[in-house]
């Protein structure tokens, strides 16, 4: 195992308190993935008196600077301009690697700050600046670097896009569901920067530098938020067959002269009912990306909240870490820290098992009577009277029951199955299929 | 810029001639994005006669051995276990970087590949060999990797998907579906490799191990194909509130004496319609993760195709050539071939505007003549004669008219906005919308 990497958390709200808790309690798993152990040297706070669930107050410090100066990896997660640029560009100078979340940051200075990190040879990594948990920096800056990338329609703010979900599945007017949203959490007391779309626009920055390779700041983005938005839009649109999404549009266009250019722009948009992005509900995010080879792709998930920016926090620090362990050409280690393989007889599952059985009394006690001796718990069982298809021409009645099992063992599931097969009352197991995706 | 990269490709299938001629065609954008030119000095097939549209004849050879020995960087693209392991093995060995798109090379010998690659300080990256275009080896293996993965459903075979959608919208047999997958070019002459779920096993083993950073290989996966499942058990399932998907399902579970294990397993499951993955339709593939700290996650996009899946091998060439040229800790340049930056008027959109009208003989005319003056074309015009809400109380008749304008340039639909606002039989432009995603 390497030397220990030293890491700064700079800033310690919601996002800050998962991250440096998550870098104690998981701290094996991460030190086996990277080769070399994450220290946790200090977080950088304006309010050193406040308590921090969690979090020891030895950690505590208000010399963002200082803690700077001795890193090896410095998170940003203080948002806002000043004192993080600064911090950014100091911590660059020393060579160490950084990690932010910091949209607003990178949306005005980024190109900027790239170029530090280029001129001093360090990683500037921000995969939670965009969509919170969806990884999408990555997938657009990497995955998609060797494609030709026409097009990025993006669901990138929750709030928003919870208050058009409200405005259309209940036909809330705007500032009540604005109301709601602040309730819930979903929306700041001043929600100016979700509602006016400035908060979208940083983002369609940021996505529009990664997937053109040009550099474009917030104040390059043509940007109209949905206040202006009716309750009466938003019905008159689903008649039509669309819905409303506040979306956050990179676009390359072919101009008069046959050269290619980039607009970045966010604006409520009618979109088509069939369009995946239609079906993103709630506070959820979603990217949808058109390229010239990889065609249409979508990347959806929770683009706010503690725990799932928390993850691309992370994601990010582990992928500097490994950087600066193994070397540019380097593999990681795939198999350290790994778990025992479970054959199938020891998961869990349900089953939706359909009998073909003779139709007369007692025939359903006898079918559960099975289940039961193995200890199998039944949902729900539904009868179906008319013969099944395929019933032979000996005369008998017939019917089908269909059985939807609760979780159970899958040993005992198929152990079941097969006890049922030998039952006299069943003519056949006709299908036994397991479900999946139920919460 | 740094020395050239020479690039040897092993295999011109559908994907390698893809690959191959994006190498040229887009030679400058990639090497603005490397920071050195890739050199493609070879392309190792085994029938050195047959012609390849696009691919320069001085190029193919059947030294694969010899190509390799003089590689920076080789991509695998012939398939099968052997020569692929040996030729990657070698070039491991050389110091060379691997790219590979061969799943069943991964699945079955994948553990022992990345192991050498870690031993040799080399890169071996195989985004395209799990869900074609799609981003799911980079996000999982990277992005996630500060994240605990708890959960993985993906459907990762197109052929099966097709299959099972057709018999879910068409209520088609699976004999007449795989039929029409074979017609369509969607499923091979032998079928058996995809509806017998071994191509999705393979996948599921490689997500495994990226997922739970555990040793999982194909033999290792519980596998059952969609060959029993019949149009009843699909018909039944919809009926029920369910689609039949083909899963590749990565499960940490927690065993008896409370530490994890780890189940990889494909079979035909039943999906509640209202989960993400069964809106999943035709060939596309999708993967949808479950997190502690991103919660939950879907990836979407093409899964299979010569254009779809170079998009993955070039994101991957382009990945391990900047780590060549950058060393581990560098960042590169972003702004290299940067574009110039369009206003929003120099956007072509389509606008839905809602009109407040006087109800009288004579006003559509009005209307669409200011549409023709500025050179916009109207798709459909809608005309709702009942009062509009908030009409006031002058008692004169009032009517709405829905106008759906063609694309046009954004430009001239503002000034047609700005010239209705001045017309004297519209009271009011009620609503202007932009419509996005339209095919």
């Amino acid at each position: 195992m390497a030397e220990p990497l030293r890491v700064a958390l700079l800033g310690c709200g919601v996002v800050g308190t998962e991250v440096a808790q998550r870098l104690t309690t998981h701290a094996e798993a991460y030190a086996e993935r990277i080769g070399a152990r994450l220290e946790l040297t200090g977080i950088a706070v304006r309010d050193t008196d406040r308590t921090r669930a969690g979090i020891d107050p030895a950690l505590i410090t208000d010399d963002a600077e200082g803690l700077v100066g001795r890193a090896d990896i410095v998170v940003e997660l203080m948002g806002g301009i000043e004192p993080a640029r600064s911090l950014i560009l100091k911590a660059i100078s020393h060579g160490a690697s950084v990690v932010t979340a910091n949209k607003a940051l990178l949306a005005e200075h980024g190109a900027d700050l790239l170029a530090a990190a280029v001129q001093a040879g360090v990683r500037l990594e921000y995969e939670a600046a965009v969509a919170g948990a969806i990884p999408i920096v990555r997938p657009v800056g990497e995955s998609l670097a060797g494609d030709k990338v026409q097009r990025i329609l993006g669901i990138v703010n929750g709030t928003t896009n919870y208050v058009l979900d409200k405005m259309d599945s209940e036909g809330w007017e705007f500032d009540d569901a604005v109301k709601k949203a602040q309730e819930l959490g979903y929306a700041e007391a001043d929600p100016t920067a979700d509602v006016g779309g400035h908060d979208a626009a940083a983002k369609a920055a940021i996505l529009a530098n990664l997937a053109f390779h040009t550099p474009v700041s917030l104040s390059d983005v043509y940007v109209e938020g949905i206040t202006a938005v009716t309750a009466a839009d938003v019905a008159r649109a689903k008649a039509e067959g669309y819905a409303v999404k506040l979306l956050a549009i990179c676009e390359r266009l072919e101009q008069a002269d046959g050269s290619d250019g980039v607009s970045a722009r966010v604006y409520p948009a009618l979109v088509p009912h069939e369009h995946p992005l239609a079906s993103v509900h709630g506070a959820f995010n979603a990217v949808f990306v058109e390229s010239e080879a990889a065609g249409e792709l979508m990347f959806y998930g929770q683009g706010a909240g503690g725990a799932p920016t928390s993850s691309a926090v992370l994601g990010d620090i582990i992928s500097v870490a490994r950087r600066r362990v193994l070397g540019g050409r380097g593999q990681s280690e795939p198999s350290n820290g790994a778990l025992p393989l479970l054959p199938i007889d020891q998961i869990r599952t349900r089953y939706h098992i359909t009998l073909d059985v003779v139709d007369r009394p007692g025939v359903l006690s006898k079918v559960t009577e099975v289940f039961a001796s193995h200890g199998v718990s039944i949902e729900t069982v539904r009868q179906k009277l008319a013969p099944v298809d395929g019933a032979g021409n000996d005369g008998a009645e017939r019917a089908e029951l269909i059985i939807a099992t609760h979780l159970g063992a899958e040993s005992a599931l198929a152990a079941t199955v097969k006890s049922l097969e030998k039952l006299d009352v069943v003519n056949a197991v006709a299908s036994t299929l397991r479900v999946e995706g139920l919460q």
